[in-house]
């Protein structure tokens, strides 16, 4: 059984694998447990992903996209079984021989040779709480926009500090570099002496498994419905380059705006060689609070080797203002 | 001697690659000139690119940036002659022979068995020059933000139109399919009794050479220069992924922007599979007007296959941001 969060677990694990063992199981479809299902089915193991929500990669995805990272893992030989609940490991000789699962109303079993868990992460705030720094509802350690506790003298950023997410106007707490990064920067910055604000997190993430790419940005359709916005989402599926050009892979945008306004509020992206970077374009005109009608127009760059000369990102946000407009 | 425009000029050029011509010139160092190049290399013809600017691709590229695809074009075994002056062709039988250039204060000549033409284009006009519709000062036909011509019940849209330019102010004429297809799609909203306006364009593109991707938006330096602006230009020299990636390739991108308010004029992107479509989000910056200041921190995805933790667009930014500072 592993832990999957620090470099000592990671050389642990691959001690494991040089034992050739037959059947993995992760227990999790977050980032960290594609990352290693798909280091282990490269080993040559039998690799099963177990997941409770409908799909991976959930929160960050919404299901209908987390299911066509599924399908792909299938293919590229991943077993993924979502919607379980684990109950019990099971085990003999002291050793983890298993996993036991409610899938629906049955039971079933995954044997393993191998158990890692990849369950998330939490901020680490032990140290805050021991000195008195208040938390905020995130659970995360309350800051300012300039990195700022609310006591006086202590500055925190990264995992374990808050974020003001741009689109929810809700404090947050992503566990992300490029966060920690530019919080670390801010904090630098106002502990010297500097006066620079944080303009907040749209919690713009990007990662692949195997050769499919997947990013996303802003609220996904779940989380906008949640919050309360009147929803309106589409799908746009098109490919990574025109779709004449040999090296065409399939892409799928989805995009998420506000029914009333028409602000964008957040997409995502799945696809071949080339997608998923193309989520910047997207963060970049929710970062400047655009409506999917302003996006349409928008002059984006075309080549065949790229994209059709109405790029994705046009297509989609002209795909929501015309729901919009039938809403 | 070949034209190369039509679909027409593209099939004789290919029967006359049938016949295995030894050495191949072109005139013009632009899009077409180039995609010719790449494709007569590859059927093993001895190729050279001769081409008055400095480098090639301008003026869509700084020079400093042309010379970056100049010496991967060599490096790919094709030849480039930059600072040329075509003088002659010269012949032999009634078939041209060669290329007779002043290169600096030289004769040189280039001999060939194929000559291509890509000296670029012009708006087709003659049709309104004719029917008394008015040209603009890019000599393309005038039009306003309805595509509507200066005569009433006459709509012009495409390579022959002008555009407005967001960031000049000025009328611009570019022959981009993407332009082409968002003024013909307002053009035919508006005929059809609707109510839609163009709202301009940045000049993107994007293009590749075997396997140099190239992306622009907006001013180049010497652009904005000549059109008045207090310029500050920065290059980022960074990868297409993070620098330890085993994929890594080389990747450069260059910032404009306005020393009076550090408002983004322009970019321009030169590097390996992955890096053109990124003036995509540059783009969508430069559409709403921000600072280079701005973009800083903006929430941009990070993961090693795609980036370093700081994307280089948001590095290229604080490198402007930190030169207007010492400005």
């Amino acid at each position: 059984m592993h832990e999957l969060h620090t470099l000592d677990h990671a050389r642990a694990l691959r001690r494991v694998v040089e034992l050739r063992p037959r059947a993995a199981v992760i227990v999790g479809g977050g980032y960290i447990g594609l990352e290693v299902a798909e280091a282990l089915m490269h080993e040559g193991i039998a690799t099963t992903v177990v997941t409770s929500p409908p799909a991976v990669l959930a929160p960050q995805l919404d299901t209908d996209m987390g299911e066509r990272v599924v399908a792909y893992m299938r293919d590229q030989g991943i077993a993924v079984e979502t919607g379980t609940r684990i109950e019990c490991l099971t085990g003999a000789d002291g050793r983890v021989t298993g996993v036991g699962c409610r899938v629906g109303d049955d039971d079933a079993e995954f044997p393993a040779d191998v158990l890692g868990l990849g369950l998330g992460s939490v901020p680490e705030v032990r140290l805050a709480e021991a000195a008195g720094i208040p938390l905020g509802e995130s659970g995360a350690v309350s800051i300012d926009d300039h990195m700022r506790t609310r006591v006086e003298g202590v500055w925190a950023a990264g995992d374990c500090a808050e974020a003001y997410h741009r689109i929810s106007g809700r404090p947050v707490n992503f566990h992300l570099g490029t966060i920690a990064n530019k919080q670390g920067r801010i904090a630098g910055i106002n502990l010297g002496g500097g006066d620079e604000a944080f303009p907040g997190v749209l919690g713009t993430a990007i990662t692949k498994v195997c050769d499919l790419e997947i990013g996303r940005t802003g609220l996904t359709e779940a989380a906008a419905r949640d919050a309360g916005f009147d929803v309106i989402a589409e799908n746009f599926d098109s490919t990574t380059t025109a779709g004449y050009w040999p090296t065409a892979e399939p892409m799928t945008m989805k995009v998420i705006a506000d029914g009333a306004n028409g602000r964008l509020l957040g997409a995502q992206i799945v696809g071949g060689s080339g997608a998923a970077k193309r989520i910047d374009a997207v963060a970049m005109a929710l970062w400047n609070e655009m409506t999917v009608e302003a996006m349409v127009n928008v002059d984006l760059s075309y080549a065949p080797p790229f994209s059709g000369v109405w790029d994705p990102v046009l297509v989609a946000a002209r795909k929501a203002s015309d729901a919009r407009a039938h809403h």
